[in-house]
């Protein structure tokens, strides 16, 4: 096992772990004749030349980045509307299998770049070949809305290291609008359609066939 | 095995198929340093409920679902841009493990309700433990924001039985104005995303550690 | 949500979060060069109609069943090698995510049947969409061999209601003997095959070509 | 894409293609009230390391690779009794998705080795973002204690380079006969299984609880 191998294996465990719990909830949820607030889950380890370059950006020690670095195991939950981002943030508080150590609300208040999302940095234990490790983990957010544009912004920064070019910034600022318009218009329309999806859930319980 | 699970499971072993074959795509996508026009595939096989439901509906006997009703497999692919639907569309035409039967194009030509999609439905060729069986499979190709449309509408659509009130449709209508215009503002920025994120796979692969 | 999917919903919770957490170990001894004690990990949740079976056959009232049927979740660990099950057991119990209720080798002192395995009784707890739930699971560690007649000896005592015929229970037996045979031959070899394993796993990560 | 990526590209993707297709003739037997002849599907590619290892030991140029190694992709297919292994190689050679181009029956004769196992190379089309290409995998179809035994001999054969002393030859060969006696005996209790293993499915059918 390599030096990378070896230090990333319990991120690599934890993102399994998280995303196999949070796949559950969605299922049970979509199991009972309730709205669920998740729509879905993903989850990555950052790629070793990603670590490597933010290291360097960010001017941490490679000896540091265990503490330093806390988005290097990243898991993301995209929910429907807006107000899903609250529910999801409550029941992760609630939880006893991690503790949240960090919390940023960029729905509230969006960055200069108009991107919003909600961060937790949470402390989840792992149990390894080697014995019990506290993983950091970075949970973010997000509307499909909000998800939709941050992949897009993320793109460009990369490719002008951060300085995007004012024009393009301009058309960025457009689509961040067009996004943050359809979470509105959809937030207006919410109650019916979860209404609508309790009844189609309980219908297709009432409707099973007997086999 | 009960009728149903007879008569659905190569119904099952061609989605199940379909989804490794379109993944795989993706993941080929990602590999080289191009722009991917798939951004996720989902797959479902109807629910029992929903078929019987649709059968009633549409006065179709139950002995001639296997002919008359074709999204029966549904497989979802969808994309980031919309003129990533024409590359999609494009390559699975070129492909010989299946045919294409039918063609709707609902992306130039909108529903009167506002959906947008490309719709396929291909005939696959499925081994069972049977034998050989020709499998019908609708295919629906869209972007984020079609696809976040028409989750809610459809959600809507069936809770009032296709016949939705004149307020939740107007407000159904600026949902989907919303989600068009997003589109719109995405495919502005197009290019320079596409370049974007074909940087970042050159980079990442130019960056990878040795080990 | 009928009663019983209800019901079960934390078993399959636990037996999905126990699947990732042991598949992990499985995976790190892999990047690791040290042989793995775990060959494969599966786990179940028992049907709902063995489950209604067995409380018939055991007298336990359905209102029951959650504190006296120990296995409706059921996880199976399978070795290579029957020391391997001693270090798979003190590595869990180990572990802080779950408490050992109850322990049964019936390796050392096998049944009158000729079965062989390693018994665990856990305590795991789940978080549901309800809130956290305590589950009981039955992990059976056990090498191939004993897997492999365990499973034929399951099939034929269901086939005979537990009362199999003398001349069926005495082939059972000699392939109860052939198995332990094969577990002893095994062991002979146990120390030759590990250090293979060592130098093989070492070797790969030595010759990984640089990309 | 380096190159060995894109080399390996529709090997993968060949080798995904394959279980998903194989797995799901074993889920099929499941949900029918048959006895399936498939135990467990695995699938892989050959690491780059034990390629390019390979290309040396039997001087094949890396050029050659394509044509001359047949295992780059490979599928094994493993079965409970030494019979089902005719099933399975029958249900294969009826697929019309591939085509056989060579055939080995290390069952009736096993190599010197003690190896038995029964192989196939196949022809197997994949289309990839490059279009459609014929890759050549691998199957190789045994029993559980061929598969146990021939791990083991493979490890030590790789330990040995080829060159195992004579003493652990011969601990080799009496584990190789007790898989061997293990295989008999289960043959001799196979019609008694087979009857149970299709009366278990038809009761489970039959106890479905209505829900």
């Amino acid at each position: 096992m390599n030096r990378w191998d070896n230090f990333l294996a319990p991120y690599r465990q934890a993102v399994e772990e998280l995303k196999t719990k949070l796949k559950g909830l969605r299922e049970q949820y979509e199991l009972s004749s309730k709205h669920t607030p998740i729509e879905f889950v993903t989850g990555r380890v950052k790629p070793v030349s990603s670590i490597i370059e933010k290291a360097k950006r960010k001017q941490i020690p490679l000896d540091q980045i265990e503490e330093d670095m806390l988005d290097i195991a990243g898991i993301r939950i995209v929910c429907q509307f807006v107000s899903d981002i609250d529910t999801v943030v409550h029941m992760l508080s609630e939880r006893e299998d991690f503790a949240i150590v960090e919390e940023r609300d960029y729905v509230k208040e969006k960055k200069e770049s108009g991107y919003r999302s909600y961060h937790l940095v949470i402390e989840y234990p792992v149990h390894t070949i080697e014995g019990m490790k506290d993983v950091r983990a970075e949970v973010q957010i997000r509307t499909l809305a909000m998800n939709f544009w941050a992949t897009i912004e993320h793109s460009l920064n990369y490719k002008y290291s951060g300085e995007i070019p004012v024009d393009i910034q301009r058309r960025l600022e457009r689509a961040a609008e067009a996004a943050f318009n359809l979470d509105e218009e959809m937030s207006k329309i919410k109650g019916e359609v979860r209404e609508a999806q309790e009844i189609i859930t309980k219908k297709r319980e009432e409707n099973k066939p007997d086999n």
